[in-house]
């Protein structure tokens, strides 16, 4: 393949094919589509780059990414600090968060426990989860770990290590999706939805 | 909705959404990418737009985009100056470049005639690609637009303008693409293969 572009734009098209959800067909038309918009998109995004990499840090208690250490969720006055939500990754707190269904504190894992992946309890930020859940303000802990198997195992062992220092935890309830249709759903699913049944 | 994450994460999100290919949600999920890989991605894609944003321009005289201008193309001495490849938008002369299937030069129109998009041969490089063609080295025309309604009525229209200064113009082959398979292809397709066959 020839060189049809700068090297810059090469570099960029490289760059840009690394993230998630983007090859190198898409990130070239991306990169095109910049440069078309160099005023309206290439040079705020290069701006709210630079200000990301600048500001944006992990937070040293929960593990939320923000601008803020301890983030806006956990210097929140409004939050219920006796209840902690335990999430695998940063997205899914923001996913609790765009529901609006969560107003405690989280705690961001940073993964799940891996046999296979040689992924320890070491490598997860557990640790951190007991300290916080012993402190004696916390009175509840929801395990809101993905519902795969790599997920309910890290929520199981959580759980177990959490019992030793006599906290007890809860887990998200399983079921059909609001909006969910039946015949698309998996056997599990549908089994747990009928064993979880609530009067009408 | 609440603010999930600080102003400059948010910001990021946004325009990254607006990428071709990107939506909110993949928007999301690469800024949580670009902050787990700081070092790796986040710095050097910020560099790369800063390099883009300063170097990257539009060759004054095919309209391809590159750090020179005129561009690498239009400089290389390799190139065929007697044959000009005429084509809608700079992602185009970038597959045909991928493809190595052109020596010649090239010419972005940077779009196509549309009556009800209120497109005039004003709007794209028309007049610049008569002048380029009638320098009196050029000696072939090849219309690579679409085959779409409008890339096919833009060809059509250049061939007339062109016609007026005695140069004529020929456009890409119809026929099955390779490695495609005939129960998908159109009947458009099918009778342009049928109509262009070629001995074995």
């Amino acid at each position: 393949m020839r060189r049809q572009a700068g090297p810059e734009i090469e570099k960029l098209i490289q760059l840009l094919a690394r993230l998630p959800g983007l090859g190198p067909r898409s990130a070239r038309r991306a990169v095109l589509h910049l440069i078309k918009n160099r005023e309206k998109l290439l040079a705020p995004l290069t701006l709210a780059l630079e200000e990301a990499q600048a500001k944006v840090q992990v937070c040293g208690t929960c593990g939320n990414v923000d601008s803020l250490n301890p983030c806006s969720v956990c210097t929140d006055p409004r939050r219920d600090r006796t209840m902690i939500c335990v999430v695998e990754e940063v997205g899914d707190l923001w996913a609790l968060e765009r529901a609006n269904a969560w107003h405690g504190l989280y705690h961001v894992l940073g993964g799940t426990l891996s046999a296979l992946g040689g992924v320890t309890p070491e490598d997860l930020s557990i640790g951190q989860l007991v300290d916080r859940a012993s402190d004696g303000v916390v009175r509840e802990v929801v395990m809101a770990t993905n519902a795969t198997v790599e997920g309910q195992t890290t929520a199981h062992y959580i759980t177990e290590r959490l019992k030793e220092h006599g906290l007890s935890t809860s887990r998200l309830a399983h079921g059909v999706p609001v909006g969910g249709e039946l015949d698309y759903l998996d056997e599990g699913t549908l089994t747990q939805a009928i064993r979880a049944r609530r009067p009408l």
